[in-house]
Parts: C-alpha cells; sequence; structure tokens
C-alpha cells in the first residue's frame, strides 16, 4: 500500500474532528492524565499535533518540492507542546489545530502533486534520505497514532478500576 | 482510580461521535482494512460496539442489580459483528451506535447508581465475581480501546509507505 493523495487526505481532514469529538468539554481527569513522566497526556498529544501543523509537514514538503541544494529538515522538536500550549485551555487548542490543519490541506491540494513528485527526496537529520510520499504517507499515519495514543492514555485511568477484565483488555497494558 | 458515573459518561457518550468523525464518509480502502484474520477493521469494531450496546453492558448490569439468585451473564460473542453487520453500510452502523447508546446511558442515568451499588457482584463465566463498578469502568475502557485500535489498524495501511519513519511510529509495530 503506498501513499494515496486522495485518501491520506481523507484521513488527514477528519483528524481534527476526532479529537474535538473525543476531548471537547471532557472533564480535566481524562485530558490531563498521562502514562508517567515524559508521556504525553490528550492535552499534550492536540498540542503536538498543532508543533507539527506549524513545524513539521507542510515545512518539510517545501523543503523537498523546492529541491534547492540544502534539503536537510530543521530537527522537530517532540517537546515544543509543554512551552506552547501553558496557559491554553483544551478548547483553545482543537481550535488552532482544526484551524491549522485546513489551511495545510488547502495547500497539499493546490500544490496538485503528481506520482513523479512524491518520489522527490529530502534529508531527515536521524533517519537520511526520506521521499515526499513517505513524508505525507507519515503525516497520515502520525494522526493515527495520536488518536490511538489518546484513547490509550484515557483507558489507562481504569486499568484498576476494570478489575479482573484487565486481562481482556489488551489497550491496557501497553 | 475507581470508576466515577459523572466522568464515565463524559466518556461514553462521546464514543459515537468520535467514531463518526473519524469513519463517516471515509473511502472503504480504509474502514474495511483490517490486521490479519479474525482481526478487526474499523467497520467490525463499530459492529462489536453495537453488539455490546445490544447484549453486554446495560443487560449485565440489570442482572447485577436484580441480585436474583442466577447472577451469571450470557457469555459475549466476540464475532457478532460479522453476522450482524452484513449487507450493511458504515452510516447504518454510526447512526445504530449512536441511537443505542443514547439509549442505554438514558438508561444508566435513570438509574441513580449510588457507591453501594457499585459494590454489588455478578458473574462472569469466566472471569467469576466481577462488582457493577468493574463492569461500568470496562464499558468505558472498552470504548476507549476500540478508538485506539480503529486507529491503528489504519495506520497500518501505511506501514510500508512510511518508508524509514516506522521506526518513529510504535502503532505501525503493535
Amino acid at each position: 500500500m503506498s501513499f494515496d493523495l486522495t485518501e491520506g487526505i481523507a484521513v488527514l481532514e477528519r483528524t481534527p474532528a476526532t479529537f474535538r469529538a473525543l476531548l471537547a468539554g471532557l472533564p480535566d481527569g481524562w485530558t490531563a492524565a498521562n502514562e508517567g513522566p515524559d508521556t504525553f497526556s490528550p492535552f499534550d498529544n492536540v498540542g503536538h499535533l498543532i508543533h507539527g501543523e506549524r513545524t513539521d509537514w507542510i515545512p518539510r514538503a517545501r523543503i523537498i518540492l523546492a529541491q534547492g541544494t540544502n534539503r536537510r529538515f530543521t530537527p522537530y522538536d517532540r517537546f515544543a507542546q509543554v512551552r506552547e500550549s501553558q496557559g491554553k485551555a483544551m478548547d483553545d487548542l482543537l481550535n488552532e489545530f482544526a484551524r491549522l490543519r485546513a489551511e495545510n490541506i488547502a495547500t497539499l491540494r493546490g500544490w496538485n502533486l503528481t506520482d513523479r513528485q512524491f518520489a522527490l527526496e529530502g534529508e531527515h537529520p536521524e533517519l537520511g534520505r526520506v521521499t515526499l510520499g513517505q513524508l505525507l504517507a507519515t503525516w497520515v499515519a502520525h494522526d493515527l497514532g495520536h488518536v490511538a495514543q489518546t484513547a490509550r492514555v484515557m483507558a489507562k485511568r481504569y486499568r484498576d478500576a476494570v478489575g479482573p477484565w484487565r486481562a481482556y483488555l489488551p489497550v491496557l497494558n501497553r
């Protein structure tokens, strides 16, 4: 299965509404829960996705599409949201994410990318040569990974409360 | 963390909208994908949740609350949705799940449960004695587990398409 622009966008454009449905108006006990030091709460997950909209996917795609002499990406800060989300409410983050994502999808659509362009390469600071198609597929999989992570972190709040059912709920043991 | 009725309902009432945001109108390639034989696609996940609304959570809670002489639950059929979802569209399932869940939350709220009642017991056919509080906490965690599973199954469609980024996406390797 290789990256498909129409199918990829179908997921990308749904992610803000998925997070809104899951998290908007939810008690803080759910949105602030995490899996221990240096792990993401649901609130952190949304902040992390916002940072990606600003600094990762579209900026990296631009570097690849420009095909300049320096195609090396700026390293990504996985903990930028700790600083950037400070003092914000979940609703602020959900709105900001939805707005940035809509802008970025409009940019992506406007490029009218061809299969030839999906094969263009950039340089990841750690992974080395990567293609535009791989970058865009990663954008999609990364979204879905954070949906899964957010649901898992929330589920684990009830790891003890479920009693013996824990044996039937693999999400609690990851 | 023990089960809290208000916080638990806050999750339960959001789950249908979360699945709708994630899956409604999505190309079949996403909703029919699975992780191999006898694993659930996103479509199967919604069907499975519907079956739970009909046969699991509220019926089992009724058995516990009645405190009759036989408190043994009917075994749950994890693959009932293969039969029950046949010929239905994703939108049918999303609507059916939303309707059943709303009815079941209304039932749950109408019981005005007390802490004393959360300690009442029923008998799980395999796990033995379980409490009403554990059953309701499991309902919540089970929802979230299926959100996580659905997102993971979708993400794995791009396991190869992401190229070297796979190393950074644990959701692709579960």
